[in-house]
């Protein structure tokens, strides 16, 4: 009935074919002179998201998780995954060939201080690396008395037969009307931050930066739409776009040249040399820039700047246009949700769904909308205990039927050009536990702390994250993840510099889009996250207010489980915001969904303070 | 009839005596060949409170704030102070000589980098910066293309005629049933921690750790039992302990020799270039070090580990008789405490009382108990609109009648020998208006929040700080300084690593000893703060708790105005609460006081929640 145009559920990994690949690797070491190497799950840009053709660790290990690290030496390899891939990486690899170790216990560099031989020249692509973690190799190595030696070509290339080709996915304009800033202004506005910093010249190595600063989108990974690419914006003068020419049409190349000279990929190693050479001082991104583009810019004699990159700043406070955008998608978003939940409150009790199902039925609810440009990540649909495995993906395998009795946490998003949501619900099939109320009311509270907080200028996510979990804490539990993350517009779902972690130090800025999402998992039985996208803006007037002040707003529109809210365990206080929540939900929903689920949102919608 | 005898309310200032001296040492820096002098408002050991003898800064300009900087140049002298001494700077120096600065807003390195002029050879004295503020300094001046000196001799010393001389207070042993746990015993754990951070010795600078690795205290400097002086502890052999012969009595003398070889100060000097010679690596600690250590041993060839000294954080956590002693020092602290409350609510109204008449009261009434050694800072009482100034040290200038219808505040504490306290009340003489009762109300229900938190391991005073705050946040107004400190053990009322404040990060252990204290401050009106100490200990059983918790327990015990409290605001929890502490206030201080103060005592702790 339904079907995932935009998930698959296959298991890719064949641990039987990484100790040729293994071999061949080292062969090709010795060749090169190296001993060993070291390799991150990573492209040239430090992307979440990377083309098959940049998947060397899984095509070496069989290991695809999204974040691995491997050393491979003349007779071991060492596969560092964390704790959310311990399991996955037991499963996809060949004991025989590597040693598993948790990356939070012991970490690469780590590892390399204590058991690198010494003496042993340990290769790197530093096309992989950034400067900062290279830095990081090259003194864990000096600490084993051994050598980080950078790589000319990389082995694993060169090994890889049957290697994809680089995406080619076309360039398209993201129109103004939802970029809602013509690109000469924020190429001027981006001139003028690098002005500020006294560099002559910004490298732009993050394509999601190129994508926001030139205002145009692209298709060369999955759930994101990115160009891949480089630019580099000069303090004054045109800037420079580096793209794959095949990727163009010819309105866009009319288009993009107005703003920048055109140029291949290839040529910015030339032209970064060339920056160097007059001994320009180059701005490099510190999160995301390769250590060879440093290498370029140093090795020719150029002074380098390691800093964020200040479109990472700019692009996340959104603009009008934007929060316009994203207010239109979260309500399309949320009509499918409904219609979701609504399709899933009939037919889940009957026993008979699947996590599968689910996520081809939210998945085609979402397309139905017809503006649906991908998912923003795959989907997380966790029924019964898989719900407590955080970073769950669903496969053929894994699949389990959606039994009354437990609870179902589906984690989900949709790339829409107007904006990128992300919403997990948790829904009771049939009668929840006690128990399962107790912590999805205590889950909720979090939630809401964080959904009515009110905040001064310049207070960070991480001053705001313990807000979430206070009522975890006084019932002796926890969750181990952060309690929310930027998002960006028809952009990454992930989106920085702003956290709500105790590692998001980033200032909360008026117009930033955050996830507000804290959890439960009790291992092997059940998870529960409650998870919606939040807008900073200026707090709502407050008689004898002395300092401007923050607040959030709730853009993320569909009913929370009533089902499995303990009242008896809420504030007044909370309970109205839950209700003037629902209420907003059913106002804005109703009149997008089809009669049955206009139905089913009403009663899903109820106020809880007056039954 | 009261009497404050370890608090002056007078003012030392006398601003004219400046001209000479500023004169007198820019004569000196030409005869050294230095074109500019830089001097921190410090001793040798970075210490809050110094002997007058190291009062340089307060010689130079008159100015006796806690923290300052000056920059004295051929043509000008700029003083800087944070905003806390804007005003008292300004009265307390002669605008002909000085430049005032607010170093929020401008830092002496940022100052430096963009007015000291090219190729000025600026002096500084070693001993008064650490190694990091040294460098910042150099590097500062380079940018400016001058010279960051050090000097061989203090060029204010040499003109500083009528110098007071250094202090000889006689060092007493702290009974090891205060301490917890024999000096012996401290030094081996200390070794151990040398040795797990791969030092062979510890320089011991800050006289607080020697202090406490050595069971000993003295009388070196106001408000804190210090003995100034230095120790090395070596990873493997014995201790020296660098204190001024004069200090030490036979016995105490007999006592130290058995834990350490004695020295004179002047000896470090020598010990640490033979320390240096050997290649040693010496840990020094980055927070309290003097350059001048680091230079003696890396001139020497030695190697400097610069980090904390572990001392700091194994002192921080008390031990079971450091906790018995600092119950035992709250109920008689607490039951001065309530004396005084009782006295005031029976003078103030008749509007007679002034702030040193209180201070003198307060400080009567702690000497009563027979234990007091001293006061653990200058008492702050403020009437009035004296009260919103966060740092008011009252004088006799200030000092000011308290009126009817003015919030009182007075936060104030005592050196025991068994316990360090600091409290702070603040109390409505007449009727409060309604202004003062919200804005109460709002900073109790930060400071319950504190006291009712319940964290995991490892949680980090920073990610509590914005329970204090948040319900002044969502009232549009905040306070401008930290929620708590750490509290020492019959030492410094300000101790480290701990803290509940942004920069807290240091995580909080079970056993440390903290204040809790949001507060709101009205300028030109009133000023509200509500501290109490708070012990870290394990979270009481939570039914179907997963981790370890944390939770506070309230140490300090007085009554908090109830007549402030707009229990309406008020949710059922922190009713409980605030009546559960006043129950408890009233059981341990009812035996410990006079029958007119019990009598006030149980009228001031009723419950709130059933009138």
């Amino acid at each position: 009935m339904f079907s995932a145009k935009f998930q698959t559920f296959d298991e890719t990994a064949d641990p039987a074919a990484a100790a040729p690949r293994i071999a061949a690797l080292r062969a090709e070491l010795r060749r090169q002179g190296l001993d060993g190497f070291v390799l991150p799950r990573a492209d040239r840009h430090q992307n979440e998201y990377v083309p098959a053709s940049e998947e060397r660790l899984a095509f070496l290990t069989g290991f695809t998780g999204s974040a691995g690290f491997l050393i491979v030496l003349p007779d071991q390899a060492v596969l560092f995954s964390d704790g959310r891939y311990t399991l996955q990486a037991r499963e996809q690899t060949d004991p025989a060939i590597f040693t598993l170790i948790n990356s939070v216990e012991t970490s690469p560099t780590a590892w390399i201080e204590q058991h690198l031989p010494a003496r042993t020249r340990l290769g790197y692509d530093p096309w992989l690396h950034t400067a900062d973690s290279a830095e990081k190799l090259a003194k864990a190595c000096a600490k084993a008395d051994a050598t980080l030696v950078p790589v000319e070509a990389d082995p694993v290339d060169a090994i890889w037969t049957e290697r994809p080709a680089p995406p080619l996915g076309p360039v398209v304009l993201h129109d103004v009307r939802f970029a809602g800033e013509a690109a000469e202004d924020k190429l001027n506005r981006i001139a003028g931050e690098i002005g500020k910093q006294r560099a002559d010249a910004l490298v732009v190595s993050d394509p999601h930066n190129v994508a926001w600063a030139f205002n145009i989108r692209g298709s060369d990974v999955a759930h994101t739409p990115l160009p891949l690419g480089f630019a580099v914006v000069p303090k004054q003068g045109r800037p420079a776009l580096y793209l794959d020419g095949r990727k163009l049409s010819n309105a866009v190349r009319a288009r993009l040249a107005e703003l920048a000279d055109l140029h291949e990929p290839d040529a910015l190693t030339a032209d970064l040399a060339r920056l160097g050479a007059t001994q320009s001082c180059v701005l490099l991104d510190q999160a995301t820039a390769a250590d060879a583009l440093a290498k370029l810019v140093t090795d020719a004699g150029g002074k380098l700047l390691r800093a964020a990159d200040p479109i990472t700043a700019m692009k996340a406070v959104k603009n009008a246009a934007e929060i316009a955008g994203a207010r239109a998608a979260q309500a399309r978003d949320g009509a499918a949700m409904a219609r979701f939940l609504a399709w899933f409150d009939r037919e889940a009790p009957r026993g008979e769904l699947t996590e599968i199902a689910a996520v081809e039925a939210l998945e085609s609810f979402r397309r139905d909308s017809g503006l649906l440009k991908d998912i923003s990540f795959p989907s997380i649909s966790g029924s019964g205990p898989n719900g407590a495995i955080v970073h769950y993906r669903v496969t053929e395998k894994t699949n389990r039927p959606i039994r009354p009795g437990e609870l179902f946490l589906i984690d989900s998003g949709g790339q829409y050009e107007d904006g990128t949501t992300d919403i997990t619900r948790t829904i009771a099939v049939g009668a929840p536990s006690e128990e399962m109320r107790m912590r999805f009311t205590q889950v909720l509270r979090g939630h809401i702390a964080i959904a009515r907080a009110v905040f001064p200028d310049g207070i960070s996510g991480a001053q705001l994250d313990t807000l979430a979990r206070q009522y975890l804490w006084q019932a002796g539990v926890d969750f181990d993840h952060g309690t929310g993350h930027g998002v960006g517009s028809y952009l990454s779902v992930h989106e920085g510099p702003a956290r709500i972690s105790k590692l998001g130090s980033a200032p909360l800025k008026r117009g930033m889009i955050l996830s507000n999402e804290p959890g439960y998992y009790k291992e092997g039985a059940f998870g529960i996250r409650i998870e919606n996208l939040v807008l900073v803006i200026e707090a709502p007037h407050i008689p004898g207010a002395e300092r401007p002040m923050n607040a959030f707003e709730t853009i993320t529109l569909a009913p929370i489980d009533r089902r499995l809210v303990d009242v008896s365990q809420m504030t007044a206080d909370e309970l109205a915001w839950l209700d003037s929540y629902h209420a907003r939900v059913a106002e804005t929903l109703a009149p997008l969904v089809d009669k049955d689920t206009a139905h089913w949102l009403a009663a899903a919608t109820r106020p809880l303070s007056n039954p």
